[in-house]
């Protein structure tokens, strides 16, 4: 199993990888160091969540590095990563590494995959982010029947970027920042047996919501995407922010939305 | 007391067992390291909980490390560990250390020795591990009438494995993951004054659910086991995860079983 | 984005500023220091909040460090503030710096900067903090139609000042530390849409109250000052302490007036 | 302020004490590291809470080291202690320290000194923690007009010791620990503004419950001791665990005793 090579000197991974791994901001390193720090959050814990960037300052944009399936993802090591060229070429995978540092474990992509790909290929995204956060969870049962999470009037909403659908480039487009009063609309979709399942609706629910830079699956959890992983990290934290408020908005009988 | 030794140099220590402990993957050291873990979750403050690794990839795949009783789980060294050989034979204490490391305290097992023994022989299990969680405590006040803890539709429920008793091996045996949408039933077990008592309803209860990784003790915590210490701490993880979601949606009037 | 630098060596910082970011109690320094802490305290993540010291040991005293606006807290470097020299006079931006610090990223200064500099204006404080902590905005909530909130009857209390109109010198003074029995209070302002315009009822609740080291800003946070960058943490820290309990309080349905 | 002098160099401090505190497990050294905890657990925020160490093990076992008033505890040095031999004759005081460690800085002895020193002479304690814990205050809240906090039927009430006045050596004495079906009781006793003043009523509810290791201080925090610094650690964490799990209690409308 990956973590118990947690402690296995680096210098098995074979001299190319290492001196490609040498940049602490090479995407393979910013997933493991963000890993440890949404684990901190109890967004990954169990193995849950996962987490993918595009190579988008890289010789080749359509380079995606992706977190393998059902390894803690706190302890993963940057030489784990599948390299997808996008659409759906997989480059490389970690079962290439030598038996020494992988002990057999047969890695598999994330069940997430199909799902990140849709974020890159429909919004141009540079990094996706899918966490198990307990708020994203909660505030989806407590709008059991409901299709949308709406919160307006909190200043936190700034944080979030305001997206246009452009005419003439047929795209998505950054034109700016949400206001604090303005609505934020986060669709929820509904969960699945199997995570690849997901990947209709969610593409629907992003051409729906030509706006939301994020997807909420009921009782499962959240995909947030961004420009870069650093925006996509800063509307994680934004939007959990606000869910965690919302959820203690809803259980005191307070609505999220003033008018 | 344990704890006063935290800064003693490692050279008082045998060099047999310094040689033996220079693996950081060694059972001794991967309890040390998962008890820091444990008490920055509150796991196992107040000298509570406990956990135990039997050498699975070891010589004799029999030996099962375990820490002590009543010292504080995040300050224990790995050499403080009493050893047992399965079922019941203790081969080294940490009462045989040198004077200097131990200031003549007197090292008790684990009251949850026995509990631990029941899960390696009833199940084969390469870890257990023990914790005073507040979410398995408050859940079992919250269900005071209740037997069992029952949740379902809830995507975390997937990292936990299936299990099913293999009637030509007559042993239960993993065959899969569970899926999201299926009822994940934890049987608890009445409290009893002293924790080795415990071991008869344990054993019943590990019996009467061939499909269950834990048993949560009322008012008392969780025991969790898994074919290695990792799996056993992503089971963990995953259970105390579900565990604090039921909480939250039973202070909620929201049942945790959607039908 | 700033945040890409953050593994930069910092042998690209000019000479001079190299020199006089040794000292680690400098301004710039204590900035970084104290945002990773408030992130951590879920302050200001997202890159909410803001902080900004006044240089009152240095050669001038009417320096005043303040983080650049939008961009990670937690990952801030010394190099990137902004120094004005009060009342508005910007004399070092971080867009000075070379371009291999930068990538281009163009820093604007933090929207709280008027707020800030009312605060020192006002009131000589030495530092300003800004923190979006869900205690402040729940409680602001909570309390929708106050225009203040009050507590008395909390050891808590203590930490805080007690000021003091000065006839003959015209200041706001402080003459000791408040008492657990008297009524902390606090006033809420309404949130606007642009931080700046926040300026106006800031200052006139910092003149109407002035016995107050902090204000509210409804489903917003809160901006608390201080003597010096310690004093102004031991406040925040009181009162986001108080703001928690008395969010309990509420939910609990106790008032938080003890008569 | 105490916290500037964060990074001075220890070589300021006089050679003597230097060659004092190189002692990790000296007790101006574990007081340091303990407030650091605290700190983390939201325990002494705020310059709030205090903590004391007698030197149970060192040449005069009536020697107590006590954090000073007023200053940051997550960031006080080894050398800013005050040393009192029992019964009140003050030692040694961080006032003689030179300048250029203090910055002038006036250091008050902790305002629960004589508090600690009842624990020390009524209790023959090795310890004295003081905190501000949330859970304790918002349990004196929740417990208005009550003179006790009471629980029983928890696994971690194992964790206090047993106390019991010993007629011929006219000592309170321990003789075991709990059992958890036990009823733990702690008396809380009413504040007063000024800590010192509060002596009188903790020593009369030291006196009246022979079997109690803490008193509660309503809307203010709670003083624990114990046989030596890990003791009252273990004891605290215990208390405050059982704390936390009977505000949820009853919050949910649950009795915190079980019949």
């Amino acid at each position: 199993m990956a973590c118990s090579c947690n402690n296995k000197p680096s210098s098995l991974v074979p001299a190319e990888l290492q001196q490609e791994l040498s940049d602490p901001n090479h995407p393979a390193n910013l997933i493991c160091e963000l890993c440890r720090l949404f684990y901190d959050l109890n967004w990954v814990t169990g193995t849950g969540g996962g987490i993918s960037i595009r190579d988008v300052e890289g010789p080749n944009p359509n380079l995606v590095y992706i977190a393998p399936s059902g390894v803690q993802k706190e302890r993963i090591q940057p030489w784990e990563m599948f390299v997808v060229d996008l659409p759906d070429t997989i480059v490389r995978t970690p079962n290439e590494c030598p038996k020494e540092l992988t002990k057999s474990y047969k890695y598999k992509p994330s069940a997430c995959t199909p799902l990140f790909v849709s974020c890159y290929t429909l919004r141009d995204a540079g990094a996706c982010i899918h966490t198990h956060s307990q708020n994203a969870v909660m505030i989806t049962i407590l709008l059991e029947h409901e299709k949308e999470f709406v919160i307006n009037h909190v200043e936190q909403i700034k944080a979030l970027p305001r997206l246009e659908y452009n005419e003439s480039t047929k795209k998505v487009e950054k034109v700016g920042s949400m206001e604090n009063y303005e609505k934020l609309v986060i669709p929820i979709i509904e969960n699945t047996p199997h995570e690849e399942d997901l990947t209709e609706t969610l593409e629907e629910a992003i051409r729906n919501y030509p706006g939301t830079s994020a997807v909420l699956v009921r009782r499962h959890g959240i995909y947030v995407w961004g420009e870069t992983i650093w925006k996509a990290k800063v509307y994680n934290e934004a939007l959990d922010y606000l869910l965690e408020l919302a959820v203690k908005m809803k259980l005191a009988g307070i609505s999220t939305v003033r008018e």
